[in-house]
């Protein structure tokens, strides 16, 4: 079986004129497409969640500036800025737009904007198949995997980090089994990764977040494989609330546990997780489960979007750049010296 | 504060002629009784989960069978029978009618057996707020604890095991702070702890299942305080699934961990957690909510509803007979010989 077998899913589509996003609040109940045609749609969308995961948010804007300069080219300005408010804390948005600013200032016109955008496209899903070899390379065959949160073809231009490394681990054989935790309070693991993995004939069995140790101790999963937020210089790792206690759990088993993440998501000048602050969001992402409430009225809630994973819990850290095992402050100083 | 001032919540109510119960099902959103008058309307109950937790189903069980004997005491062998049938995986369900059976043997009648009954019902209030006593004094002033599902007065005569330790912590000053774990899949910790807390003027806050580790790493908590199942010989203790997990994450942070149990959990019998079978539940518990589907069709779940955690882990079992520091077989066996 090919590795673009399991390779099916697009959630940011460039037709010409406009851009297409799969409509991720809906999954997987409805497969919902929204049309942009202004650079406004764009921030509208992204702002909305109609888009989500860093990467995929990156390259929409890049988009968004497309639709600008074909429309309104003397509105760019304003375009650049409305874009980069759309959710000021993602990165990758950030690092999308100064590469499309840059280009505006080269002279680009809106034909060269869009083979600007389509660079920024290709090279996140070149960068994704890269990891994914790269990350599969580690795993014995016949093993079983645990995810967490979505990583996949919907957060990225396609392929995924952490789920691109399932991807081709189940394409090359050496992954037999995958699981995905739900992944609460939002329920991506559950919404979404199960969606992308039975679309493209992955099987794979949803477990509650709570029940990983217990896997773990049946000895069905060899290797946990999770995506990142921000890493910081000496190889701690920001991600999704849970994903530390995936690494303890992992440790205390013998199972190994690999970050999957481009090398932008490298933050050399954030010396350790110390240094990361972690986002606490509203209290009524807990109080209730899909719409209806759950919890008494008066009842308090603390919800942590992230965790941090220390690096001494990480055996390998894939980036399209290489693979750190083990890493620290030197072997991550290494791998962007090389 | 004294202590009966975080005490106020009964679920298993007797009147008489006739028996109320609190439907745990409708919890939080409305406080509804439910009132059996006969042997019969009692074991539809406990088999429609209006009463939960295994203490309070055998309290409930001992009344039905008053009830049969007010009613028609000709028909208490079929009463018992099918009082039996209502759940019958709840060891504590058995053992409260083989109690009632045995006074029936010695010539009870009806006003004899509600005099069980209520011992029955008595001293487990008792055994709670002893246990919640021995608990609570191993616990430093100030500290701030955990727990997982749903313990409380809900789940037995009322004051519970390890929410009977935190009220009886509360009430002396030794618990600052309360944090409750959602406990999926069923969410008893965010439906029915978090409603008992907030009910008895508990500070409470819920969390994630998958944030315990990081809040464990802030800080803020210095005991996890838990139920159990079963216990086997060895202090190998079975309980509500993702239990394992935090003890994991317990010990990676020097956080302690107590099991609370009354001592007929403790089942001498079974020598270690291997010889303990998990129950697995239908996936259909993780591919939706209160009729919400929110995983695609054709999606796989792993629904496992208990897991073991290792004596090695738990650093306290608290019993009505006294406390077991670092469990083991011989420390078990000590507890049962004195």
């Amino acid at each position: 079986m090919s590795q673009q077998s399991h390779d099916s899913i697009r959630a940011v589509l460039w037709r010409d004129d406009h851009l297409r996003l799969l409509d991720q609040r809906m999954l997987p109940r409805e497969e919902v497409y929204v049309d942009c045609r202004t650079s406004d749609d764009v921030a509208q969308a992204i702002r909305d969640l109609v888009v989500r995961g860093a990467p995929a948010i990156g390259i929409a804007a890049a988009w968004g500036v497309v639709l600008a300069a074909q429309r309104n080219p003397g509105g760019l300005g304003a375009a650049l800025s409305h874009l980069r408010a759309a959710r000021p804390t993602a990165v990758n948005l950030m690092w999308a737009l100064d590469r499309m600013q840059r280009a505006i200032a080269r002279g680009a016109d809106a034909g060269a904007l869009a083979v600007e955008a389509q660079a920024i496209q290709d090279e996140d899903l070149a960068a994704n198949r890269r990891m994914g070899d790269l990350g599969a390379a580690l795993i014995a065959p016949g093993s079983g995997v645990l995810t967490h949160c979505n990583t996949g073809s919907l957060a990225t231009a396609g392929f995924g980090t952490a789920l691109g490394v399932i991807r081709a681990g189940v394409s090359s054989g050496r992954i037999a089994q995958v699981f995905a935790g739900e992944t609460r309070p939002w329920l991506q693991g559950a919404r979404l990764t199960v969606w992308e993995l039975v679309r493209d004939a992955i099987p794979a069995t949803l477990i509650a977040d709570s029940a990983a140790a217990h896997l773990m101790d049946t000895g069905r999963v060899q290797w946990v494989i999770v995506g990142a937020d921000r890493i910081a210089a000496n190889g701690d790792t920001a991600n999704k609330i849970g994903t530390y206690q995936l690494a303890i759990a992992a440790r205390h088993h013998g199972v190994k546990f690999m970050v999957v993440a481009p090398s932008s998501t490298v933050d050399m000048a954030t010396a350790s997780g110390k240094d990361i602050e972690i986002e606490l969001r509203p209290a009524d992402e807990l109080l209730g489960y899909a719409g209806q409430r759950t919890v008494i009225e008066g009842a308090r809630a603390w919800n942590p979007v992230f965790d941090v994973t220390p690096a001494a819990l990480i055996d390998a850290l894939v980036t399209e750049r290489g693979v750190v095992e083990r890493p620290d402050a030197a072997r991550m100083a290494a791998l962007f010296a090389g």
